[in-house]
């Protein structure tokens, strides 16, 4: 039997731990496992972009573009990839189109080979300086549909969507799920649907999460309607809110007309190597192994907990059930976006502004912004009242351009203020760690000679817990402070083991 | 559309403890649930046998009998079901066929509607009279099929099995992967060999663990191919070593020509009340999420814990390796039996003793037992070298005939016995629970009226325990008393929380 072989897009380095403990792994604990995935035969290995720069430079004074080129060094057989989010970059605003041209450009310097393209709302416009910015590198553009659940998401309109995406340029087509939403039979026919549209030789790359349970079935059923490449996790950093096992992957195609050709002693050892870091960063995942609860909420995960902290920072923990129902009514307002970051937080947000203090009785800017076209277009009208309103409070007329074509040149201003602060090198690839995060970046530069932090646990304590959880349950790692009454006096003692 | 509905068999009460929680669940967190299970439309509830007649008696302090006789009052509905391993009842020692009879008559009279039986070596015989009784009940007699892989395990030899099972009275199927082995390509063509063998009307249950990751894939192919009925765990019962969610596979089938049928918000009441019991038990649970070595190792994951123990015990922990090497050869010697209690245990044990003692040097009892055909026939030959030995060491001889034959009339005598017993109440049921469990069942007797012990947390401690992971990590809960040594004087301390 002859076979078609599936590409494998190792996401480890990159979405797994996005996904399961807060973007805080650390470079020095993913280096071990870079030979062994640079040999195993993936189709690319995802492992920057998406929150990673964001996290190294908040939380693990880490530079994002050493890390880069040290993934580069160690992996010079692989294609490495990166999730970019279009227009936004790894920010969370509109670039000009200048700072999209520099980033890419640079990103393309330091080894970057695949550019996962997207845009939360589905804008092409958002989307398509970035990939031509890529085209022009000569690296890989690859246009993204987000997948969603609305009444007026429709298997034809991704369909449509992927041609705007070829259109453009895009060299390869992701559908991206990054809420497992995507069922099986919809997967099916938009593959499937793609490929008798634009013909088979058109790349289609489908990435999904495993939260819901249903995915690798999904996965599956992409495969069977021609997908060729998917994404997965080795099994040591896959599942809950991550993705499906890369084994689990290898396992389901055998017998089957398709394969994956990659080295199993290989995967094991990636598999070991993960093993042995998870549980260091134990402090940092939550306790969802599947939630079929999206389905009808259509609220992912993550946004469901951020709102319910808002509403017990503001005391009214107890209203999360009308916030629920709020969402799905903001969400029509806004013209139905796919709920991802930032949308997803724009929505959340003024779900939690409506149910507290009244119909849009405030907005936030965002959500007025959102109301007014400065994200970009969604599938579906805004709602004309509420634009009424968000132009009222916002002060601000409603746009029917592509956003980014209202910003002035920028970048000549970004090198002169990055280039002002203490610990700037002069690169542009400081400038962009300013113009991305201008808030953190200063603390960064000042910091950086310092080196890496790692925030997860060491080996040792690890052990420690390990043993002492065997052990003694319950006893002392400390330190910690007790009052400690020893024949009728009071001491203060502090208390840690040895 | 139109679509084919497919039967749920719902396996919290009774796989799904078995496999995540050492089968510990008492009957007062079941009960809550029972309603909800009732009116939820599965085809079959799982809730006894399998090892929870065992655990019942051995940590529960609870009369198994009384168990099935609330289940049987809670769920007035619902079929419900259990797991049976033919001539050895839930014990582990096959059984004349008068005591045989009677557990599946007092069975059934007790409320017990699906019977699912199977043996360990997939040897017909060892089924036949199980099934037999089952049949002059009246109730539903499943015959089942034992998966594994082995070079002698083949499509067609599944399908013929299936034939035979028919033949012996049938009125379904069960394709029982235990171990998770069952990859989507081999589930459909067994279900679509037999279908298209024996016709569409013969019904295909499929049972699957999760531990492999890959096994929902499995089940939409098993459906695609024909089956009937699958075996789901609610979601907060499932994954890892135990079951796919049942929510995930609602949503697995959602626009595709099959459909499940079942009450979504019931899902989510039963959904909700295990998530809050299963912490109780989070003590007897492994960490093992996805686990896919087995499709190299072939040894399923429980064995390999109980090899890894019995090596340690004898001081030689070091030599796993070469115990994973020997169980194959094992296997192969004794003709490939599927890896499932009791010949799990059998062969494993022998490859730790073949390591430590030398290869055959030192047999078990239980070993030489299946070597000489004392459990029933494998499918493949055993080597003729190994029975020899076999022989001289048990002296006893190789038989051919179905094992059960040789046993004498035992029932009078198990009555007899049972009723010397202090405690006991002199039903059949009682002699049942001697029979099948004579070291056990005089302290279960004895101490039977102080009534069922529940082995999990309290709500209270479990809060207690959450409360104070958040709070202080690894704060004394206490009293803890510690030598303090202060100033050169040693002072005993009790230190507790304040």
């Amino acid at each position: 039997m002859s076979q078609r072989t599936i590409g494998v897009t190792e996401v480890a380095l990159r979405d797994a731990h996005q996904s399961l403990m807060a973007t805080r792994m650390a470079l020095e604990d993913m280096v071990e496992a870079c030979e062994d995935i640079d040999q195993t035969g993936y189709w690319s290995v995802e492992c920057w972009g998406g929150a990673t720069y964001d996290a190294c430079i908040r939380f693990l004074n880490e530079d994002p573009w050493e890390r880069l080129r040290t993934f580069r060094k160690l992996m010079p057989n692989s294609k490495l990839q990166m999730l970019l989010r279009g227009q936004n970059l790894l920010g969370y605003r509109h670039y000009e189109d200048m700072v999209v041209e520099k980033f890419v450009e640079k990103s393309a310097e330091n080894g970057m080979d695949v550019f996962r393209v997207f845009d939360a709302l589905n804008d092409p416009r958002n989307m398509a300086r970035a990939m031509a910015a890529v085209a022009s590198t000569g690296k890989h553009a690859q246009g993204t549909i987000c997948y969603t659940i609305s009444p007026l998401h429709t298997v034809d309109g991704y369909i449509k969507l992927a041609g705007q995406l070829l259109d453009m340029g895009a060299q390869s087509l992701a559908l991206k799920d990054m809420a497992a939403l995507l069922q099986p039979q919809p997967a099916y026919d938009i593959v499937r649907g793609i490929k008798e549209t634009y013909g088979d030789g058109v790349q289609v790359n489908v990435h999904c999460h495993a939260t819901t349970g249903v995915t690798l079935v999904s996965l599956m059923k992409a495969i069977e309607a021609g997908a060729d490449v998917v994404d997965t996790a080795i099994s040591s950093m896959s599942l809950g809110p991550g993705h499906n096992p890369t084994e689990s992957l290898v396992a389901m195609l055998e017998g089957t007309p398709y394969t994956t050709n990659l080295d199993h002693d290989r995967l094991i050892r990636i598999r070991d190597h993960f093993a042995k870091i998870r549980p260091k960063y134990a402090a940092f995942e939550s306790a969802t192994l599947v939630d079929t609860d999206i389905f009808t909420s259509q609220i992912p995960g993550g946004m469901l907990s951020n709102m319910e902290s808002q509403l017990k920072a503001q005391g009214a923990g107890d209203r999360i059930r009308e916030v629920m129902e709020e969402v799905p009514l903001v969400k029509a307002d806004s013209g139905h976006p796919p709920l991802v970051t930032p949308s997803s937080q724009i929505v959340g947000t003024q779900a939690v502004f409506n149910v507290l203090m009244g119909k849009y009785k405030v907005m936030t800017g965002e959500f007025a912004d959102l109301m007014l076209g400065y994200y970009g277009e969604c599938i579906g009208p805004r709602n004309p009242e509420v634009v009424a309103i968000a132009q009222a409070q916002a002060k601000k007329e409603p746009i029917t351009c592509r956003p980014a074509d209202l910003l002035p040149p920028e970048w000549d201003k970004l090198v002169a203020d990055a280039q002002a602060l203490p610990g700037n090198d002069g690169t542009p690839e400081d400038v962009l760690t300013y113009a991305m995060f201008p808030g953190v970046a200063p603390g960064f530069f000042a910091t950086r000679p310092d080196g890496p932090k790692n925030v997860g646990k060491t080996p040792d304590q690890v052990e420690a817990e390990k043993t002492s959880a065997k052990d003694v349950a319950g006893a002392v790692k400390g330190p910690i402070k007790y009052k400690v009454t020893l024949g009728g006096r009071e001491h203060s003692v502090t208390v840690e083991r040895a």
